[in-house]
């Protein structure tokens, strides 16, 4: 099966937005052993896009269409696939109701639903329609002439939850033969370049299943494909391979597929049962907020505390004022007293620290923009370590972050 | 002047790389006057991108490639665009020059140039020559039949120095004259929809300046752009259309083109001499996180408390166990006494509190996931807000501390 996207909206020709709905779509049409060959991206005007959407009709069987499905005047993915289709568009009742019960629930009863929202109620005769749980358009799904024309919303969270859980099993039930199954392994506090050379010879011999390394925002994954008949075929050989690598890469190879460093430490603390609690300067409080975007974090993460002047160091952590007046506030000491202060005053078993130099002011030859500590204090004893980090202050604080995460994760690698 | 873009790579269409070179050319362009309608995306496949390419050359003046210039087999933009354009390949002297010489300088005066490096010296009979400051792939620009055909290198840093630094003269000098410039006006706490409505006549109206509407991340972004000669013309009509927005959009209108809603807030603390702090539940540190990404807001951010657990509750903001037995952690008294505790604690002017359910468990009937109370602790007195978000967990970390960042700016929305 051959697929093709089409991208709708002016926005992503004047570069205001980076495309993350094509890449997403890419890889799970990969993914399902659907080939994709063509994508095209065009403005918010029907003459262009019709063209697009007819020549894409002549040369693939199943076109996938992103946005255009708002309610403002402008998007017309509706009208589209209609014209195209030769399909008039029908009001569907129930997806009325659900766009009414949606701003009932979001506005109260006594909302008046905008006249604009009630056309996304409107679909080409004969689609099915695609529920959108997490906002207000509808897609739809519509089989014309041995073609399939799929529509989405733009969004990419609505977009993302409405082509797994309506798109795939559809997708799914029309392919054929072999399909692709792949399994990314996640690695952190190894480059690309080493881990390349630590896999070399696999990288080298690959051919079923294929071996591909990419870095991820200061991470850096190796995604296995194998191409098989049935998943339990692909399993048999992708298995293998992935004991041969963790034998190489422990400590470092931390999770699979789309687990995060965070989930990982997550499980592991809830295995252990143990606790943890945070003391923040620099990141700010993002090490928390990656730790509490894993549910059920409540088990084990007790508080947080972003320590930003002098003042809360002491007050809130008990870092006594000679340390941070001798050493500073940036400095091994401190983030030492932090991380034994937090453990105390909340009880937990592991207490994360970090201070540093976020920047692009702040900095000073001896400590300059980027340096950061990071301490750890267990039941056992207290790590320090001290990282420079380059880049922007976003990058700085992102850094640091995963830096700590790693440093927590490192206590017991063996649980992935 | 009509450009198109097409991006060769199978990457590409494997959703491996996110395109970034697609959105800085479309600025870029945008910049420039120049129209962009169609963007093509296809893989290092002959046959096909040689499709893409004739179609692309039937509608637009200038085609820009990007990608397909590297050394290896399945480079083949040279092949393809010598093919479309019927001009054979030719070896320049000058640019193998240039390739031995970046060599030289990398590897030694000894190194021997791989014969597939030579081939990247090689271009369609008639090419302007366009040279890679950064590294080894040329590129080329020929006009041929009434089009411009420009071929840049993939790599993304090489491919902006050499669009600016060679190809927008080039553009500059072929174009009418006329340029766009805009300006984005950025809300919060308004749907796309109702902002259509307040705005309808401007929209129908528009001719120059044009006004397009686009919802990013919970807030709602407008674009005025003007096409002038010079920028103190476009200014001239935009400034006034700007007012008369502002106007209808008081408290809504926060901030222009990339400014953020927490940095604007560091303006107005900055301005008005106060100072915050933050205690969240929910949001688990994202508010404090998006507060810290602002350089200098430890001017005003005192510091910021992650109250997961009850007892830190209690313990750390005075919140008194009674409220929390009584109404529950997730509760407009908890926000309250959590706002004003952290004010009394802090000693901070305003004291900025969020608890709620971001699921996906831990919900019930009368507390459902997504319930949120906000509150704003202020030297005059104690705002509560209760919402109630649809999404996943993430989303209702980012609604929310969206929804406490617009309390707070609220306070003082006079200045943008």
């Amino acid at each position: 099966m051959r697929a093709e996207l089409i991208m709708i909206g002016t926005e992503l020709l004047l570069g205001e937005v980076v495309d993350t709905n094509a890449s997403f779509l890419a890889q799970r049409l990969a993914k399902l052993g659907v080939d994709l060959y063509y994508k095209s991206t065009v403005g918010d005007n029907l003459k262009r896009s019709k063209s697009v959407l007819e020549t894409a009709l002549k040369r693939s069987d199943v076109v996938i269409i992103s946005g255009g499905l708002g309610p403002t005047d402008d998007d017309l993915t509706r009208e589209l696939v209609s014209l195209v289709a030769g399909r008039p568009l029908v009001e569907d009742e129930q997806a009325l109701e659900e766009i009414i019960s949606w701003f009932k629930l979001r506005y109260g009863d006594t909302v008046q639903i905008p006249a604009h929202n009630r056309k996304q109620a409107s679909f080409p005769q004969g689609s099915k329609i695609l529920a959108n749980s997490v906002g207000t358009a509808p897609g739809f799904w519509l089989e014309v002439g041995g073609n399939i024309v799929v529509a989405l919303p733009g969004v990419p969270g609505e977009l993302k939850t409405m082509f797994i859980d309506c798109v795939e099993p559809l997708l799914g039930s029309k392919s054929d033969g072999l399909r692709l199954f792949s399994k990314n392994l996640n690695f952190v506090g190894l480059g690309e370049s080493r881990l390349e050379e630590i896999l070399q010879d696999l990288l080298l011999e690959q051919t079923n299943p294929t071996l591909a390394l990419y870095a991820v925002g200061g991470k850096v994954r190796l995604r296995i494909t194998a191409k098989a008949p049935s998943e339990t075929k692909a399993q048999s050989l992708i298995e293998p391979l992935v004991a041969s690598i963790h034998e190489r890469t422990r400590g470092y190879l931390y999770g699979f597929d789309d687990q995060t460093l965070e989930q990982v430490i997550g499980l592991q603390l809830n295995h252990t049962k143990q606790t943890l609690a945070t003391a923040e300067s620099c990141t700010g409080g993002l090490v928390s907020h990656l730790i509490t975007n894993v549910p059920g974090c409540s088990e084990y993460f007790l508080r947080g505390y972003v320590v930003y002047s002098n003042e809360a160091k002491q007050e809130d952590l008990g870092v006594p004022k000679d340390i941070v007046d001798q050493y500073g506030a940036v400095s091994a000491e401190t983030a030492r007293a932090m991380a034994e202060g937090v453990r105390t005053k909340s009880g937990s078993d592991f207490g994360l620290a970090l201070t540093g130099i976020a920047g692009p002011s702040g900095g000073s030859a001896e400590k300059p923009v980027g340096l950061v500590y990071i301490s750890l204090a267990t039941p056992g004893d207290t790590i320090v370590q001290r990282h420079l980090w380059r880049g922007c202050r976003e990058q700085i604080k992102h850094r640091s972050a995963l830096a700590a995460l790693q440093l927590l994760w490192q206590q017991n690698p063996a649980i992935n």
